[in-house]
């Protein structure tokens, strides 16, 4: 009997002080920030009533918490069960995929609430928070998930951790240069959660270049089952995906208009998608890989544009290119990024998050340049991109103009941040797997080792192959 | 070794030119038809501050956004994961059940939306959609996953696309007939969804019957695991069905019955379904095939009334007996129609939603024919059957009257209907698998081949049993 | 070739006539008690317009349907995907996981919709129900959710109904002492649902204790599949719980608050369960016990506190705390009340719900304790804890110590009702299954047996390993 492979190595992978270590510490810093910082804004606060008088309001209904809990949740939904079962497709990575999501996301909510807080919700020394600030948390942590994309399976949950702390800081910076100083218009994050997040990640990627991955070749490829879960990933993404584009947009038109424009768009990005996959194989048959990922790129590319006045039928053409892109990605540049870029992207983030990302900033940048007081009625026009105060004199054109530069901003950003991200997370205290151990989850996890799961370790050398 | 069976037939399914050709067209159809025709709705659009102040409406909580939006999201979630997961219980025919309803829906909803726009919403030239637009789509989409489920596992993904280019048109004429011309109630659907879906499916299958289709016996079973992932499926469908029958009710007590009404409802039929499941089998086991479809029969079975007063106890009875009906159906009616009507019914859509939707209609008659302004107080009287215009002078019986006459052409669209389509689709053009490949997602998939799923490969003669 | 084990029993687990006649008979009852005595509320009944007018409210989005029905639904998720799939774990008991708690649980709610409406909705001889009423019963039965999991897998489905039966009689009790003599808040139910709920199911499982469970040891664990399948359950618990904590919640300020109170308790539990599970290993390898149960603890922990004035850092330091305790549980006390008390929890509950519970108890009266004027201003000091009419008088400490005393009488309900009903469920009449059968979804349950299932069935006696 062979011996198990990855007790033999010389990659000490037991994370039993380290991960806690780094759990407890950062749990513990986040109880000591929140109790200096964060306290409840006055939607939320036992004062309400009062409150209520000041603001002239006559119905508890007026609260933020009824215009945005329901989108809160979709978002949630995304973020948790969308994000980590979408990444359960490989066939002994499910473990990791969805816990190690679990974990990231759960630490990144409370930071991002911090360093969100700081930039936009801070008021007398305190950052006040509602629900808006858990949607935005959410969406900060979704570009880390994104991130976590490109390097499923080959990293520690310490790494990831490390990744996100330094992540959700960055994103905090980008998405206060585009919406604060560039004045940009992004509700559905094209450029800040999915330009950023996607480029940074494989920027990470890049860095961590393993030239021997290839040992864990079998590992990379699903079951019939895995691809299954995925396939819930995929369906709470693509349903949901209206409430993510809406869920911090203006109250009223603003929120219906970008669920529509979502809905349309992610409708028409199904069938490129399917077209595509089907095309491009030879025998014709559809792709799984395809399927649960190019099918919500249209969600990704009317990111920025969908609160605009894109029109039903811009959002289906936008996301018509989108899944053809998306899928021609995953077909043809995925190999190529791999074998001449050496990135290696587990998930394909570039097909899904990065290519419709641009697509979705330039599509915003055309549509506010687009944009007109006839369509948009002379109070709408200026509500719409927010035309008020010092921002009186903008003129579409300078807005394009404008939604152009946050692309360019966003980019340099991810690669920057990543870049050093990368070279932090290549220090060799992480505690990473060797590569042909990657993709497999009995490196970090316990997994059941009775004799009925055994059709899972049959080529597991750690024991013989039956009892 | 034995050859691969479906290479060596006579049929040709493969998929590569004429399924991207068809979803390239009608995608392409799609843009130019939603850009002649599909605009924002008053509530979607930039403008809509101005038209808040024509409505004088005070605050944006009253656009119909917030009154919809969630119920929208628990009807989509019920179309793409319940509908597609509760069809995943074929051992080997997991990507086609959610791949497919993925695909038939996506392409439904935006031709649905343009279809029942034409009859509803068309002003000037244009359909203004909105949330309820979105949700109406969805039903229309219902529809046709129902009837997928009669034809599951023996069609290929381009015929599911022509069934629903016709069976989205054909439902839009009925709904029209029914909603506009006979003026008759049916919030959830019973005979418009249900009573048109299923007989519409059902009508197709035995067109398209196979005689040789026991050669696929073994795969029509399901594993252990897909009798799991079915569950997901069969309890989205359960716990969001109150928001399936209210969605569309009118603001405030409407919606807030048709809620209680449904989940009284549904509660019963539970209990129902597994007393007759247990009763029914020798051994007095019960069947997931039961539970994962009888329990839903409630929903159906108040789809018409749940928007009347018809009691909480009303809607017990009404639950109770569906879900009798719809078990007992499973173990009786379906190796009925089988063998003497020769109708295949994958998914037994004749006892979850033929019967139970006729069910339905019938009790709504009932309830619209005893309805008192007793009951129902004056005003309440005259909206809930909105007794107004035209239609003052109608009396309960009288309305209990079209309401039977709208099941009566719900029945006779979807025979008629069916008939036409189940000719088109048995052209030999379309690509469909020979009986012995039917349940078998290889024919129009990439499947997972490596030695890890060998569990799953067994009896799959492609390949040797064991490398 | 070794005879079937559960069939050279003594044990009769046969249900054909016994389940159904317990079904057929309860259900006939609940519809005859429903017909005496429940319908609709003033918001769900159609003289909705004239109580409007009376009401002086000037739109339908004052229907409380509005500010209560998402959380409803996410509630409703909870109760049957939630709790249902976390208990799928088991890797040859999902069948009975997921369909024993749908079915207790559909018959739990009808039955807690006239408990409750006795002690709470009563009017003029009849019961009038709304969404609240739908969410109290729904809460009602997520502690018989509770119960379930410390017996799971033991007992059979008529015990389930049957404690089921009891179980809601006496919660609604217990509930009614809590909170109309004691004056108690627990707006999540940390005592009513959750200890009284986790020690009620404690003392039923000491009762039936087994001494020879050892001989099903083998089917106490999990796979690699089910494994994921019970994270669906976790996901869904995790996330809706905000919703949970404030679904019925006073309207605005207070719901607002518990969300963000319950999101941050939750975000802190999933940190430091991660650190413990790892810390607790000897190899540091996570355990999907700990994350699959113990992240959720901190929902738990602020059942009470979470619309109170605790705080995010109050929150955060609750749910850290709560993670602790319960992945500390897991690994030294389960195995302790095992073998020293004689408690078999198959789920852990004393972990996630019993301890976790009497944590969110006592929080709560600290909470309670600590406040004054100053934090909640004088009118949301007021309306936070209701002191008006009999309880004008009440000081926080007072409050307090009632907080406090609802503890103590959570507890002695459920050891005492335990006792009583873990009592009528050893009498012999009810067919649950012999101790090597225990965890084997094949006693209750059409189980698919073709072979290419073989894999799950390498162990099973009853029939030879390979055909």
């Amino acid at each position: 009997m062979e011996r198990p492979r990855h007790q033999g190595m010389a990659k000490n992978t037991c994370m039993r002080w380290r991960l806690p270590l780094v759990c407890l510490l950062w749990e513990g810093a986040m109880i000591v920030l929140f109790g200096v910082f964060v306290r409840f804004g006055a939607e939320a606060d036992a004062h309400w009533e009062e409150e209520k008088r000041e603001m002239n309001l006559t119905s508890d209904i007026e609260n933020d918490f009824y215009f945005r809990y329901p989108s809160f949740q979709d978002v949630h939904v995304m973020i948790f069960v969308g994000f980590g079962f979408l990444m359960t497709f490989l066939k002994r990575y499910g473990f990791g995929a969805v816990g190690f999501n679990f974990l990231l996301a759960a630490f990144g909510i409370q930071w991002a609430l911090l360093m969100q807080g700081w930039f936009h919700s801070f008021k007398n020394g305190k950052i006040l928070i509602g629900v808006e600030n858990l949607i935005n948390a959410d969406f900060c942590v979704g570009s880390v998930c994104i991130a976590f994309g490109a390097i499923l399976g080959k990293t520690s949950p310490i790494q990831l951790l490390v990744m996100t702390l330094f992540q959700v800081t960055l994103f905090s910076v980008n998405e206060y240069i585009l919406l604060n100083l560039l004045h940009v218009k992004d509700a559905g994050g094209s450029m800040t959660i999915h330009t950023f997040g996607a480029y940074f990640g494989l920027t990470v990627t890049r860095i961590l270049y393993r030239p021997n991955l290839e040992q864990s070749k079998e590992k990379q490829g699903s079951v019939y089952h895995s691809d299954l879960f995925a396939m819930i990933g995929t369906l709470y993404l693509w349903m949901y995906w209206p409430s993510f584009n809406s869920a911090i947009s203006d109250h009223g038109d603003a929120q219906h208009r970008s669920a529509i424009n979502t809905y349309c768009s992610l409708a028409a990005c199904v069938l490129t998608t399917m077209a595509f996959s089907s095309m491009l194989q030879k025998k014709g048959k559809l792709d799984m890989v395809h399927i649960q990922n190019a099918t919500l790129a249209g969600g990704v590319a009317v990111g920025t544009s969908a609160e605009m006045m894109l029109t039903p039928y811009g959002s289906l053409i936008v996301g018509s290119i989108s899944g053809i892109v998306s899928t021609v990605g995953y077909v043809y540049f995925t190999p190529f990024l791999e074998s001449r870029l050496h990135i290696q992207d587990t998930c394909g983030i570039h097909n899904l998050h990065a290519m419709p990302g641009l697509i979705g900033g330039i599509v915003g940048a055309i549509t506010a340049a687009a944009a007109t007081e006839d369509v948009y009625g002379k109070e709408g026009f200026i509500k719409a991109f927010d035309f008020t105060g010092a921002y009186q004199a903008r003129t579409p054109s300078i807005q394009g103009g404008f939604q152009a530069a946050g692309i360019v901003v966003s980019l340099l950003m991810a690669f920057a941040g990543g870049a050093i991200v990368g070279g932090i997370l290549k220090l060799p205290i992480w505690g990473d797997a060797a590569a042909e151990n990657c993709f497999e989850d009995e490196v970090y996890w316990e997994v059941p080792e009775d004799e009925e799961s055994d059709a899972y370790h049959m080529h597991n050398p750690d024991k013989p192959a039956s009892p």
